[in-house]
């Protein structure tokens, strides 16, 4: 008898050889018609593999991301499988499973697949499926591994020839073979649903010296329900690409001749960025920030000095110098530099702290052109930095001030599901980190007090630390519920001792500051991106470019409408009118897709009653009413949406 | 006899050898006692000297720039023969007049001057001056003067040397004499006050390879009264030194190791900043501009099309380049490149024209660490920058509106004293300029009935403009009299060649529109100086960082601090609280010194009463009052000095 002990922490005892699939069933016999995957002291095994020790076994379904890996890993096999049928001189390189789906890179030898090719691709693979094939390990010693794909497929015995003898194991399933480590669903029969998405080129070992090979990339389901959401998900993130709206709202544009990378910002995106911009600066505020201004640049030194140089200096924007005195300047990649240099401009005593300099600090950093990615993935971004400097005593409440902080910013812009990953030193590795130990203890304390303290829904990641502090990162799931990290907060007792930043204490002493690292929003682009993303271009009411837009019903009602304008202007409405000798169908029409969040329609009876007509985007009618009505209208709507800070 | 012609135009005929003294006794005998120097067909002249042909004649005070040039360049004469009294083995080298006074550089031979010998300098120049010794020019072959400096003055020989015969010229007075090209007061006699005010080391020709020589300034004046005045200023402007009162009132820091002439800005600055920023956004918000955000940097290639690589490059801070591709960035230098790549983003129509954007950005240009000087000279500042794009024909409006922008901005801080400067092309030199004939003429008319249109006090310089369009200056006379060149708008024929930016005009054909570039505030580093300077830190009310602070008379009215702090802060009134556990005189001195416009004083009588106790900067006292009524008075007075724009 072994035993085996769940996560629950509940133990078991079974026969030896019990496979993971047979606790399952022991467990429910539901649950494990749903079991594909399993974990075994750390190991991901199959289901069908028979356990011999005593140990924890996780089980996992298609729901968890260990499910997921496993049922894709599978699927790139009965990939590999199809593609040598329909095309036989391929010779296959490796195939994994990755965040969404899996692909498997081919030499094709002749042709080339393109997307007409993926309904035959997908036929074949569901042909496969239908078979209900086991997938069976093997342990297979070096020379018989060598000897199946000698003359058959260099890439193999390439790969095979780096592993050690005793380590190599091949699957089969059907007539196929691979190389392969292991961790399958235990039959073909489970896939019922696939889509090849896309073909690209892929360097073999990922070296463009190299050949290119075929990368073809596909997802699979358990039912075609799921494959259908995902579809109708993906082709919705579609619509809402940030780089689409961003072009269709007018908010920001590239130039190959700035560069690539830096995104110039538009009137109506400024506009909405420095609206969040003071959204924040008014909270700050009232939490007892000060707002600083810092060059975008520093003497290489003062980057020697933070470290950050030797962590970015040889692969980022080089050193800028000057024409006659040697000097070397460089691109600021943080703002934390400036910031410490600020702090030591003058003495503090301990009554004085906590500081809080907060700035909206543009950095630069290098991202190699095939890295950029339009404003989540550029080369300059603004930061919503500020650096807090406190006693090592004042990091609890200023843990929890600044979560409040974040949990305004997400409350007020429409992000509801979130969860906070707190990462926390390894205690086995004491060396890895800088600081005391009474420090670390107080500062994890307070982390983890914060959270609980607030509510969060959060996890700990031990060992996941920096070497200068722990820290806690919000993930945010977005309205098609991809999880984007929002949101650091992070302790640094690193910067502190590089700088040699102190504050007199009450003993009368030298003591060192704890600094605190923190950003809401992350960067101005990458949230913009990620707001445009999550509502499609709707922002809240408040966050609107333009919030009403008047339409005359024909160029006699221009001045009406203007008059209208007038009101809601001076109730600091942000409206704008269209006149244009076009009919209101079209003008609904354009004003519909420029997602006005709403449309006032004004001709003679309007004009003649002194009301307007609204109309909501979206459809709504809101019928005819005055304008102090609707003015109460919107201003409620954006009470309700933006609460105010404590 | 020969006919003078006056700077009013009237044409007095006189005998031939009549001298500008004699005119200017004919003119009016109070007149020609102040008279000291001439200027006779463009050519400097002592008033004692003979004129032979008809010509213009302009005789000068001390009144005016011309006349200032010939005290000081003559006092200069004199400063050297009292040196050359006190020190007899000095070597003179040359001294002319500068903005303030004059110097001379001598090559002392053996020992030095200090501090402490100036007073002896300047008796002896008083005592030489008081002998009333004529001035008395006469021209010398270069023989001649050789002879007389040979074995005697190696710096004046090497001087003569390089002189053609016939040009050369001595100057005779007293015992002394030296070599000089004129243009003096008529007789020593007129310096009646002099003063040495510092003395320093100046290479021989300004090569730093060259023996060092001892520079000693001096100023001088006819009047003791005027001296008096002089070096009252002098010590006001010490006092006023934007370098000192930054630091004093905690606006601004430099770091050595971020870089010199790199301002950080610390909370208080940071805050004046964004409050003249907003400032200025609201009334450009009503004025129709729109922001927009660009990148602080961009490809070389950008300022290759725009013209200032070729201008700014090889002198400037180099390029940045990245690891692997290849690519060269700049720092920008000017906003205007990424302005026009904004525009170029979509295409306009006549209609959609004048687009102005505008940007509060931030830009870098290369200065010699020895040009640095507190925030008037940097290295990065932030440019009050907007563009306006629009047809030929909107150029007349536009420019009127920007005026208007820019009397607002020197109304609402302050700035009374005023000219305007209009730089036109050179009608002689039409190929110097780029842009059409037509184009030009509108322009100029433009700005020139924007001028007058406005009442602008305004003086034109011909062949001033620069060569892609004309401009308007600001000139600003600070409280002290000192002139800064604040605001300028500036016609650009050129970016929108070179950018190829165009419109579709009401004829469907394309145009090219014209640019305007302009800052009210110049950049806010410079900006934010001078306001210092010429506010000794009293900002308008308006503007003050904390506008009140609030001392409780001990620890016990804490309370009722806070409460009237509150009340205070709801009506958005900057305000602090003082409730250290320090005497309320030394709390009033301290808060005088950080030049708080209002101090309240709260106490055990005030609590009780639910009042206040108000002082103003100063000293004035504004009694006991309520808070209700001190909001008003704060109001009123920030209501009367900032206007509301349009």
């Amino acid at each position: 008898m072994i035993k085996i002990t769940l996560p629950d922490g509940s133990i078991r005892s079974f026969e030896k050889d019990v496979t993971p699939f047979e606790v399952a069933k022991d467990i429910s016999e539901g649950f494990a018609r749903n079991v594909i995957s399993a974990k075994f002291n750390d190991k991901i095994i199959e289901i069908t593999t028979p356990i011999t020790t005593n140990g924890s076994l996780t089980l996992y379904t298609f729901k968890d991301d260990a499910g997921k890996k496993a049922f894709w890993h599978s699927s790139a096999h009965v990939l590999a499988q199809a593609l040598e049928e329909l095309y036989p001189n391929i010779k296959l390189w490796v195939g994994p499973a990755i965040e969404n789906g899996f692909y498997y890179d081919v030499d094709l030898a002749e042709g080339s697949i393109s997307e007409k090719d993926f309904k035959t691709i997908e036929n074949k693979i569901i042909e496969i499926a239908r078979g209900k094939h086991d997938f069976k390990m093997r342990n297979v010693s070096k020379s018989e591994a060598l000897s199946y794909y000698k003359d058959k497929n260099d890439y193999k015995v390439e790969l095979i020839e780096n592993l050690e003898d005793g380590t190599i194991s091949f699957c089969d399933h059907s007539t196929f073979t691979d190389l392969c480590r292991g961790g399958h669903i235990p039959n073909t029969g489970i896939i019922k649903a696939v889509k090849i998405l896309s073909v690209a080129g892929a360097y073999y070992k990922g070296d463009e010296k190299n050949k290119q090979l075929t990368r073809v990339y596909g997802i699979s389901f358990p039912k075609q329900k799921e494959l259908t959401e995902y579809l109708n998900l993906l082709e919705e993130a579609k619509k809402r690409d940030h780089r689409k709206l961003g072009k269709e709202l007018e908010l920001f544009t590239f130039s190959q001749k700035v560069g690539q990378g830096l995104p110039l910002w538009l009137p109506k995106g400024a506009a909405l960025r420095e609206r969040l911009e003071n959204f924040l600066k008014a909270a700050q505020k009232k939490a007892g920030y000060e707002m600083v201004v810092t060059p975008h640049i520093g003497q290489k030194e003062l980057y020697v000095t933070s470290g950050h140089y030797a962590k970015y200096g040889e692969d980022s924007f080089q050193p800028i110098t000057t024409p006659a005195e040697g000097e070397e300047f460089l691109l600021k990649p943080m703002n934390c530099p400036h910031h410490c240099e600020i702090y030591n401009s003058k003495p503090f005593s301990y009554k004085e702290l906590p500081k809080r300099f907060a700035e909206f600090g543009t950095v630069y950093r290098y991202e190699q052109s095939g890295e950029l990615h339009g404003l989540t993935r550029v080369r300059g971004f603004t930061q919503d930095d500020a650096h807090i400097f406190c006693t090592p005593d004042q990091l609890d409440k200023e843990f929890k001030d600044v979560i409040d902080l974040v949990l305004y910013v997400f409350g007020s812009l429409g992000f509801e599901n979130f969860t906070a990953q707190v990462s926390l030193r390894d205690p086995e590795n004491p060396d890895k980190y800088i600081g005391s130990d009474e420090n670390w203890e107080k500062a994890e304390k307070a982390i983890l007090n914060a959270a609980i303290d607030k509510g969060l829904n959060y996890v700990v990641e031990t060992g996941e630390a920096a070497f200068y502090g722990p820290k806690l990162d919000f993930m945010v799931k977005d309205a098609l519920g991809r999880q984007w990290q929002l949101g650091t907060i992070q302790v640094d007792y690193n910067l502190p001792e590089r700088f040699d930043l102190t504050y007199k204490g009450s003993d009368n002493e030298m003591h060192r500051p704890v600094m605190i690292h923190r950003a809401p929003f992350g960067s101005m682009e990458r949230f913009v991106a990620i707001l445009l993303e999550h509502t499609g271009g709707n922002f809240p009411l408040w966050l609107m470019p333009e919030q009403v837009i008047i339409l005359s019903i024909s160029e006699k009602y221009e001045k009406y409408a203007e008059k209208v304008l007038n009101v809601l202007e001076n109730d600091e409405i942000r409206a704008l009118t269209d006149n244009r000798n076009e009919t209101v169908g079209k003008k609904i029409r354009e004003a519909e897709m420029q997602k006005f969040p709403y449309m006032i329609i004004v001709g003679e009876q309007e004009e003649k009653d002194n009301t307007i007509t609204v109309r909501q985007h979206g459809g709504e009618d809101l019928g005819t009413i005055t304008v102090e009505d609707f003015v109460k209208i919107v201003n409620d709507r954006v009470n309700k949406s933006l609460k105010t800070f404590k």
